[in-house]
């Protein structure tokens, strides 16, 4: 089971763990066709009751261990008395793009777990309708990832292991702007329309975009830095790029 | 040396640790008054030569010193050849508010080091004037929150140690608005009044505002969720709001 918490393994098992009571609520409640088993200590079993109802009415397996074996299970130093074994949550870029998508999120070559599992979340806090993580980038099914989304990674769908290439050209013909984030474009974000349908395109935290990656796309645009700041953080930037995509799309622009 | 990355030490010397180039680098170009001694290895002295022409020029102490005594010094674990050791930057509430200011962001009880540096990042970013971190937050002078400003730090003025209801009152009654920001606010941020001056108020990362703080504002403003997420961590709302703020305050509005 803990051998999961290397990509290699989850990779073979095609199953992959979520640890603790928030991100177990959120599986359970939002994707419950996808986990397998659910292992639970008595003490989380007396608080997590809804959980386990719903997890039950849903076909899980539950298991009671005692908090012993489930650490053992464990990524988390300090687990919290319960862990589902999932399935991939992942789905088919065609189904993403047969559905009209408006605001995509693109993520090439984001390398560390906490970084992505943010930007997720973000994703989802700005109603983006999907996630297309490229296969360059961090695997999605890692545990810190898992965490770091706070749930998100089970609130909207995510597509993984297409190459950056054939993401681009697949979002592009599917009528999407392609605005690649970048901290030296040309537009600035207040000046690009973002009312029609759109993918943000973000790259690595460290150098950002390759320069084959923003050529393809559309424009390249940058959060605009007011002060004295060389830059922001990759999950700053993405969140501000989506917000300000979500309050011209939901026709709720920011105005004094 | 090394005690300066435990509070009590850096309080009783008056002094704190940068360390790396980026970090170095922006304190000996932006405040090199604050800076006491800078200790390099032979490595790193042969690449930071403007670095050292500028801190030379400035009157600061420049020691030469092997990669194991830096190593020595240092509280990450891969130290990069440079360290600067500072006097305090923090200037007083008095001193923000003559300069009337229009853009404010107060911390309280933000206690994760990581967090507050990348708040002070953001609030850099989005040019606010000033950031004033009450008495109940981490120690801005913590070797990881200096680390997680990416040089912000020296950037704009922060203001620390003094208590929150002090800071609200103070900042209140200099004619700013004060803005809690709140996943539960009464208002929401786009239909917020953010021309004028004003503080956006942010709480503890777990917890969010204590209820005696949030009354003490004028108002408690939510930042949209339209996806399923529960919340934004501290970070990303914060720098959400205070760009909201530089987009209206500077005219510079998103829109379609």
């Amino acid at each position: 089971m803990r051998a999961l918490s290397r990509r290699s393994a989850r990779e073979r098992e095609s199953l992959f763990l979520v640890e603790g009571p928030q991100a177990v609520h959120e599986v359970v409640f939002h994707r419950c066709d996808v986990v397998k088993d659910l292992y639970i200590d008595a003490e989380a079993a007396s608080r997590h009751t809804a959980v386990l109802e719903v997890a039950r009415a849903g076909g899980v397996s539950i298991h009671e261990v005692s908090q012993e074996v489930l650490a053992a299970m464990c990524d988390t130093k300090v687990p919290q008395g319960i862990l589902a074994v999932c399935r991939p949550i992942d789905i088919d870029l065609d189904t993403v793009l047969a559905a009209h998508p408006k605001l995509l999120l693109v993520l090439t070559n984001v390398r560390d777990p906490g970084n992505a599992g943010t930007v997720i979340r973000g994703a989802d806090a700005a109603g983006a309708d999907a996630v297309l993580v490229s296969d360059s980038s961090v695997d999605i099914y890692n545990p810190k990832v898992v965490r770091s989304t706070a749930g998100s990674l089970f609130h909207l769908p995510i597509v993984v292991g297409v190459p950056i290439p054939v993401l681009l050209d697949r979002v592009g013909h599917a009528g999407l702007t392609l605005l690649a984030a970048d901290g030296s474009g040309e537009s600035q974000l207040a000046d690009v329309d973002l009312a029609g349908p759109h993918a943000w395109v973000m790259g690595n935290e460290a150098w950002g975009l390759e320069s084959g990656v923003r050529e393809a796309c559309d424009s390249a645009v940058r959060v605009p830095i007011y002060g004295k700041a060389e830059s922001l953080n990759l999950a700053m930037a993405a969140t501000i790029c989506l917000y300000a995509s979500a309050y011209v799309q939901r026709a709720d622009p920011i105005s004094g």
